[in-house]
This record gives structure tokens, C-alpha cells and sequence, in this order.
């Protein structure tokens, strides 16, 4: 535990304030957290990372445009409907999130970020959410991170956030953030939403250097199926209210905020991957030895996301046999003969063929919640590792169908 | 329905003999089929194609070796034990399968092409095969293609062969083949094996070509999750009983034959699909309006291994919102504003948007065990064409374990 954990999520920082509404876009009846406001009191500097899925949600465009013109200090999200494949009617709708609170907070449209995560293919129920903007406002308290991490849930089964604090050249600042959703483990209703606060004083240099190096190192190693989705957002907030000396780029401070950035990211990663969709394992897959990092990384990826090495975690098989299929067809040039294949440092696999561990210990490691493969080509010195989950047929059985949920939002009107 | 079908699979052709044995590899208790011999009277002309996964298992590399070096005649195949991550020993043993038969059948033993499927990293049971040898041989018949249909079953519920006559430049010939196993649908156990015989007269260049032409739009139109085994092949055998002039690469005769291979391929590998594990439907992928035949082949690729799309697909859900976004993640360059979806030619999705087609209609569709999904890009003039399928919970869980495989394997003695 290399930093110390405070309370309040997104709140933590100072000068950051939040709050949530039960809106009805969930579910008309019930009354859950569904649309969520974050607002730094002092201007920001701002940076965010946005999906490469090529159909991109209109709230994706529109915080993307803001972030492109200028800083943004609000952050407005919905959950319920993406607000994806919606035309021309989701850019406007996506626009009119943002004039929700912007004018209460006499801030601009343009300093107010989007996020939506549901159903794809539903216009926004605008007129659900109209009526909450100045209550989205008045709400706005010091104390209600934890109501932002829940506001934003969909199929997770818990909020997740986290927030922490540590000293840059004398000042002690604060990082709080929250994450929604999965990445390899999402259906199209679990985009991954991800906002973080800081109050370290920053320039936008060193904070967009940082946040891209966070992500990569967090959730690029648990989006690993390619089923990225339309409305994937990580957006970051430093309001610099912890004062001290701005954080330059190229500066030591800069590399100790980017530690302490990607240590928290991290962590929600990981917790996105234990709260999976009808996860029962949580497997660390590392890849040494390849000649280069992309080898290293084609190598992992392809282990981690096979359909059968996959359900055989999820039966607490220790099948080096599926493993070393997966590695064979990565594309990455390996040589057969020098694979070794470990289960938390016991061979299973030694110069591609069987190891004499006995299998009732490897079966022991199989059968743990959460085990470390590693792969190790032996051909080179570089490295990936990525965090993933078995398959189970519940997953399967979760995801066979959207058209109850679909059915139900036409009767509730959520389709006009 | 183009092409006359015949009775007797692989020794529907002329002067093709076949045998099987069970050898007790699949299991020492019971009468299984496990070992089958294919074998021309006449001297061959013959091709084959193999996996691309660099894993390669020990038949597979002594096949290879034995094309390169000169025709193949005579086809050794067991199931039971792929003779995988095997290492030299593998070697010897696979060149010991081909000597099995070569000796009896007085020919060299590179002229017997050899395959294995089966679990991955035990050593083939030689002591069960060796006795079998001769008696092979002997028991080579022209009746038997569906006794080597049926020995090198795995987890297929059928044995799956064809045979068609054709007449080409006023000659009349035969095309035998049999398959069995999965490609985007197989667990480790389930390579994809086809052994294809023809009695027609064809020059090796004109065989090469064809087989080539006949796999790019058969085999791997559903060999699509990349979860390509270490043991696919394909072998072909062109022993000129039929006569006739010989069919020379650049010839109308050629492509005559080009089309029925194609033709009989693809229809095995449609077998494969139906007969896939736990498979519930079968869904023809169609990508038109593509810029490039590259771009058309991403976004099927994308759509039919998504494992969101698959598992709709089991529950019966019209689903375009995930087709969208697997399109859109395909990394093939679309506009998402022209992209059209269609079930059986009702639009689910115009223009990126939701179509007017009620939801019943499409669910009816969805609900049918086989469907034609069409995603139009709107882009170009280039297609491309994938059979998939579901992917059902029940299909995770029969993929779960093979522990209890190799456990019940290693107190057969299978294992050392």
C-alpha cells in the first residue's frame, strides 16, 4: 500500500462537490440513483480518454468537442441509456445534458463534460431528466462522492471508487475517483465510465501525459476482448485547490502524480474485473521473455480472451494445453520449444511440453479465486500483464438476451 | 442444388480403399473407432492445407514435410490423442504412425500423410496402435468412408462426409470428403480435420489452386475466433482413376473442378457449424458495400465472434445495438451514419439509426434455428460471407474441465 486511502471517492480532492438524482431513467417505478453531477468550485485543467469504437455515443462527440475547445470543471452523467445510435436527436439531447446545469451553475455548455451508459439505440427520456437540473445543482455537497459512484451503475453489482493522498515536493494532494462497468466482461449495456478529481495543481501538459500512461497501464490491460464500447469514457478534473508549485511536464512532481494516478486507476481495474459479470476468477496473466512489448502484449491478450482457456478457469482446469494453443496462434512469433508455462511459479508447461508437477498442485492453484499464469517465451526482455476473468456460463446465460429490457422501456415509453 | 450426391464419402471415387479400427486411444474400455487408414491403388496427385498456429502438433510437421517432398497416397488418422506439445518424441511417433501402414501397404512411408486429434501434451499410445497396423491394411475395402468418417469423430455428435459427380470436359468425376470437428466452435480436442479424394485427372498445379481457392471460402469461413487448433488439416488425394485429359491449371476444366471443390467444402463446413458444441442456430453473416474485401472480412470477423452477439443469438434477441458496436470495433473503416442492418432482409437499422421493422417481426426471425443477418456499410462494392453460430451456456460448461479427461487418461495409462 504505497499511498494512503482517504474517504470521498470523487469528493475527496478539495473543492469538489457532487450529487445524484433517482430520475427515472433506470426504471420509472423504482426510485434509483440514476443521473449524477461532479463540479469543481475553482476552473480546472482537464484531459480524457474516449473509446476507438468507431460508433461513437453522442455524449462521447460532445465531451470530446468541450475537451478539444477548452477545460471542462463539470462532469454530468446518466445511466440507464447510452444514448448511442441516436442520430442527430442524441447530439442535441446529449447538448441539453450539459445546458442542464450549466446554466444553474452560470458556467458554459462547453465546461460541462457528457457521459451516458445503458441501452444502445433508445433516444434519451429528456424529459425525465429536464426536471432534475436545478435539484442536480441545489444538491451539490462536499459528501456525496459515494452517491456519484452509485448513480452510474448499471449491471455492476457494487460502486466502486477510491481516493488517496500523497506529497509532491512538500503539498499534500488528494486523488479521488470512481469507475463503473467492465471492460472484456461488458454487454453492451456496461460501457466503462471512469471520472477522477485531483487537487494537485497540474498543467493540462502533465496531466494528459499522465492520464494516457494511467490508462494504458489499467484499464488497456483489462479491455482486452475488443468489445469496446460505443460510449468507453475516462474523463480527469485538478482544480489545483491543494496549491503549492504547478506540476510541469517534465519534472520530477510530474512523474510522482503520474505514479500515484496510475497506482489508482489500477486499482479500480482491478476491482472492475472482480466485479465482472458473473466472475468467479480473477487470473493474472503475465507474459515475459517476448522479443518486443507489442509481442508480449499480442501474446497475453490472446490467452486472456479465448472462449476456452477462459471456461477452463472458470472449471478449475489448469489447462496448459489451451494456454499454449492460444500462445501458438497469437501472431507473435514464439518458438514452440521454448515456451514455459507457469501457475504461480509452478511449471506446468517446460520447453512446450509437460511438466512433472504433479496436476492434483496445479489443480490446488486452479482452483483459488484468483491465481498468476505466466507465460514465458524466452526469446527476449520484454513483459505485459494483463488482469482478466474466466467465462461461465452464467455470463452466457446473463447476456442471452436485452430484449425483456428492450421490451419494457417501449412499454415504460422510454421508446417513443 | 448443382452437383449429383453419391453414397460412400471418401471411397466414393474410384480405386479409394479405407479402413478403421478401434484401437482403444478414445477409451481402452469401449469399441470406438479411433484409427482410420485412407489409401489409393493409384499413385497420387495430392495438396493440403494446415493450421497457421504456430504450434504445430508432430503430424502436422511430418504431413507438411512429406507434401513438400513428393505425393502423398495413403492417409493415417487417429483420434483420441492429437500428438500435440509432444516434442521429438512426438516426431518419432507420428513417422512410426506412417510406417504402420507403409510397410504393409509396400510404399515409403512419405507417402502416407498422418493426422491426430485429440487432447493436447500426453504422447500418443503407440502400444495401441501397433498391433493394428496390418490389420488396417487388411481391412481396406471401398465400403468403408464412413467407418474413417466416424473414426476420427470427437466431440461431434455426427460423422460428416459427402460425395458428388460432376462431369468435366465429357469426363465424369468424383469428389469424396469427410470432416469432423469445429473451427470457431472447438474446444482443444476439436481440430478441424478434412480428408477430400477425387478420382479425377488433375495436374498438382491446378489442385493446389483449387484447394487453396476452396478452404479461403469454406474452412475459414467459420474458423473465425482465431482459436485455430494445432492440428487443422486438410489433406487432398487426385488418383486419375476417371480418365479422361489431364486438367491443367490454366483450363475452363480447372475452374469446373475449382467450383465443385468449393462447393463440397462448403458444405462440410456448414456441417461443422450445425454440429458445432451446444449449438442452437445457425447465422449466416453477410458484410456488403465494404471498401475492401479486407475491410468486409473485419467486420464479420467482429460481428461473429463477439461473444455479446453470440450469446443474443442463443436468446433469441434481435440484437443490432451489439452488431452496431461490434462494427464499429471491427477496425475496418465505417460511417456509422450509413451503416444498414438486416434479418432476412428487414431492417433492424437504417442509416445507423433504429428502423420502423416492429421488434416481433425481427424476434420472429431471431427465434428461427438458422437466419441471415446482412450489415450493409454503404461504403463500396466489396462482401464477405461467415457461417456462425450461438454461444450457449451450455457450451461453457461442457468446455469448463478437462481435468477429468486427463485424470481418467492418466489412470488409463494412457499418460506415462
Amino acid at each position: 500500500m504505497p499511498y494512503q486511502k482517504v474517504k470521498g471517492g470523487v469528493c475527496a480532492p478539495k473543492e469538489f462537490y457532487a450529487s445524484a438524482v433517482a430520475a427515472g431513467i433506470k426504471s420509472p417505478e423504482m426510485e434509483r440513483l440514476d443521473l449524477a453531477l461532479i463540479y469543481s468550485q475553482e476552473p480546472c485543467v482537464s484531459s480524457g480518454t474516449f473509446t476507438t469504437n468507431r460508433v461513437k455515443a453522442a455524449p462521447v462527440r460532445v465531451s470530446q468537442a468541450n475537451l478539444r475547445k477548452n477545460e471542462i470543471r463539470a462532469i454530468i452523467a446518466n445511466s440507464g441509456n447510452a444514448n448511442a445510435c441516436t442520430g442527430i436527436k442524441g447530439l442535441q439531447d446529449a447538448r441539453a445534458m450539459a445546458d442542464l446545469v450549466a446554466k444553474p451553475l452560470k458556467i458554459r455548455r462547453r465546461e460541462v463534460g457528457v457521459c451516458s451508459t445503458g441501452v444502445i439505440g433508445l433516444p434519451l427520456p429528456m424529459e425525465r431528466m429536464t426536471p432534475h437540473g436545478e435539484a442536480l445543482v441545489e444538491g451539490l455537497k462536499p459528501s456525496n462522492g459515494t452517491k456519484v459512484a452509485k448513480a452510474i451503475m448499471t449491471s455492476d453489482t457494487r460502486h466502486k471508487q477510491i481516493a488517496i493522498t500523497t506529497e509532491i515536493e512538500g503539498t499534500e494532494i488528494t486523488i479521488g475517483a470512481c469507475v463503473k462497468g467492465a471492460g472484456m466482461i461488458c454487454p453492451s449495456m456496461a460501457t466503462m465510465l471512469c471520472f477522477v478529481t485531483t487537487d494537485a495543481r497540474v498543467s493540462r501538459a502533465c496531466l494528459e501525459k499522465c492520464l494516457l500512461e494511467a490508462v494504458e497501464s489499467s484499464f488497456n490491460r483489462v479491455t482486452i476482448d475488443g468489445d469496446m464500447s460505443t460510449n468507453d469514457t475516462v474523463l480527469v478534473l485538478a482544480n489545483g485547490a491543494a496549491g503549492g508549485p504547478n506540476i510541469h511536464r517534465r519534472s520530477k512532481s510530474c512523474r510522482q502524480f503520474c505514479d500515484a494516478l496510475k497506482w489508482v486507476l489500477t486499482e479500480l481495474a482491478k476491482d472492475i474485473v472482480r466485479d465482472g459479470e458473473r466472475v468467479t476468477k480473477f487470473v493474472t496473466v503475465e507474459v515475459k521473455g517476448a522479443r518486443t512489448y507489442l509481442d508480449a502484449k499480442k501474446v497475453a491478450e490472446a490467452v486472456a480472451k479465448s472462449q476456452l482457456v477462459k471456461s477452463s478457469w472458470n472449471g478449475n482446469d489448469p489447462n496448459w494445453g489451451r494456454i499454449i494453443h492460444a500462445v501458438g496462434y497469437s501472431r507473435a512469433p514464439i518458438r514452440e520449444e521454448l515456451v514455459d508455462i507457469y501457475y504461480e511459479g509452478l511449471p506446468a508447461c517446460l520447453g512446450g511440453l509437460v511438466a512433472e508437477t504433479p496436476l492434483e498442485k496445479l489443480r490446488a492453484i486452479a482452483k483459488k479465486g484468483s491465481f498468476r499464469i505466466t507465460i514465458d517465451l524466452n526469446l527476449g526482455k520484454s513483459d505485459y500483464k494483463i488482469y482478466s476473468s474466466d467465462l461461465s456460463p452464467e455470463y452466457v446465460d446473463f447476456n442471452r438476451s436485452e430484449y425483456a429490457y428492450w421490451n419494457q422501456a417501449r412499454k415504460e415509453g422510454t421508446v417513443g
